[in-house]
């Protein structure tokens, strides 16, 4: 059967999943028997269309990336055009609904009303966007199971790396003590360029040039991106209902080159660790800067890149490295989710 | 439904798996909804028992753990004695049998003939014995699939770290043009001394002290252990039939400490690094030391871990590190073996 998609929202995100669509689409159908159909995109700015039978992915993405207005895709017979994001969820045939709205971190907004809206309608949702899954798993996650529908976010932490679906699937029957790992590429790839003996500033405007930090670098720099996947990693793999206000933060800006290179001395190296911690019945949860010996896997991972390490009481430690962002991996990791809501897997 | 096990051998692997079992039945069962049984265990050396509603896993470690004799496993009534191997995987209840006999790497045999058998018998096989992976992927994966039963073997590269699983579930849909790793911890292990001016052959005899080495080391320092994992991967995870007569093999007893030295000096380090790799319609397979810069994933593992890089077209590269051998990391990589066939999934 085909399975119907329905994107909310056409940023970054959405044309990296659409570009793979329309790049990868034979293979996917050939190799995998992975049949899929964009039948709406209803973006707040960009405007909406909806076709049962299905939209042109080559051409929506011609359209918005030559002209920014879903208005100016052509006109079939059976279009519809100007649907917003709720009747494109309730109303369109889609099976699965790709939120790809923008990121609130505080409020979750309008991506969680989005989730309500789309399991109340029986359609499962992809996403990649942190702020549902930090501030409101318990609820969304519980509303998903009871509507049979599923919940896939493999890309809010590490982005197409499978930080979330790893463990979940091949880490099973362990006890995970602890998480721990590296998640914001902007602040590794900052702290890579200080030992070199480059000034955080000028580092950090560095990492803007190159896209890996945004104008307002608060979010990464201050340790709140890494927080809000701390949240996720313990809700979804440890299964504790931590909340955002229980994890102690610092960030990386009072680190000086002095630092950077004292630890190296030291056969160390500073990284913003984001941790959650079992200790019998206590869960400790932290982000901040952390000297790690150079034989720990986390340390060795440079630049922009991010690292997860598990541990367990069976398999020991297992690290995972890989990308944290980038419109392709990110698109991917929206793909990964499709694909195994179709194997009807995890 | 209870899922019935039956051991082909019971020597580390096997007890390793029990262990844990034993330890962990009951939280697997609450947790997870996995009931499993031992209804058999039958080993050439040790002896067999079987009996259809299940033995006493504890009971069979303790005899096996003090008299080394199966015999000694108490009498009850419908206990069966001295079944050997073919005899317990055609007649025994078991859904799935354990095949964790002695590991021949240059025939595959018993474990391949105890394969055919039980996929003839309708029985899922799991095991951590690379033999019959690196011998005979394409007939027993086809004998698998044609009795709709399952064949898993997670363990075969890597232990209990998810080498195989991890990209079957989590990277699907990434064209994967290479694979590359470190899946030996005897050689690694030697080399991260070396680098502290140990020479190779006193590093070689630590190896052996600490139980990394086997007592004739030749199939880990002359490449052919890695050698078999890269078959392996490329068999089940780049679905490309590769023999491993076509694989270039050097192992790492030539490398001097001033190499190793030499090497650090440059930024990079010697690792024994097993790759198969893509070009257009041909496959380059090779085993071999390779002096890795230290900014590569690959560079940073240290002493008896392993690591393995999945270079993917959507997802970048993906790297895994984690244990690549061990009583309870090889016990647990049966576990999630047959945690996932009880799942239905991969």
């Amino acid at each position: 059967m085909t399975h119907k998609l329905a994107f909310i929202g056409f940023g970054t995100v959405g044309q990296g999943l659409a570009e793979i669509l329309r790049d990868k689409g034979d293979t996917l159908r050939n190799g995998l028997g992975f049949e899929v159909q964009v039948v709406a995109v209803s973006d707040l700015m960009k405007g909406a269309v909806y076709h049962p039978d299905g939209l042109d992915v080559a051409r929506l993405l011609e359209v918005v990336q030559s002209t920014g207005r879903l208005d100016d895709y052509p006109d079939t017979p059976g279009l519809e055009r100007g649907w917003d994001s709720l009747k494109t969820i309730c109303d369109s045939n889609a099976n699965t609904i790709v939120e790809v709205s923008f990121t609130n971190i505080d409020t979750g907004q309008p991506a969680i009303d989005h989730c309500r809206a789309a399991f109340g309608c029986g359609k499962n949702v992809v996403m990649s966007n942190k702020g549902p899954v930090a501030l409101a798993y318990t609820e969304l996650s519980a509303l998903a199971r009871q509507n049979n529908v599923r919940w896939c976010f493999e890309g809010t932490v590490m982005s197409g790396t499978p930080a979330l679906r790893m463990p979940l699937t091949a880490l099973t029957g362990n006890e995970i003590t602890e998480i721990r790992g590296i998640f914001n590429g902007t602040t590794n790839y900052i702290l890579t360029q200080m030992e070199d003996e480059m000034e955080y500033e000028d580092a950090l405007k560095e990492a803007q040039k190159l896209g890996y930090a945004e104008a307002n670098p608060a979010a990464d720099v201050e340790g709140q991106d890494t927080l809000g996947k701390v949240v996720i990693l313990a809700n979804v793999i440890m299964n504790v209902p931590l909340r955002k206000e229980e994890v102690s933060c610092q960030g990386v800006s009072h680190l000086t080159v002095r630092d950077v290179i004292e630890a190296k001395a030291e056969g160390k190296r500073w990284k913003l660790i984001g941790r959650v911690k079992k200790e019998g019945d206590r869960i400790i949860a932290r982000v901040g800067p952390e000297k790690v010996r150079w034989s720990d896997p986390l340390a060795g991972v440079m630049g922009a890149m991010n690292a997860v390490t598990y541990v367990c009481d069976l398999a020991g430690p297992v690290t995972l490295v890989g990308a944290g962002a980038g419109r392709v991996e990110t698109g991917y990791s929206l793909l990964i989710d499709l694909i195994n809501i179709e194997r009807g897997a995890l």
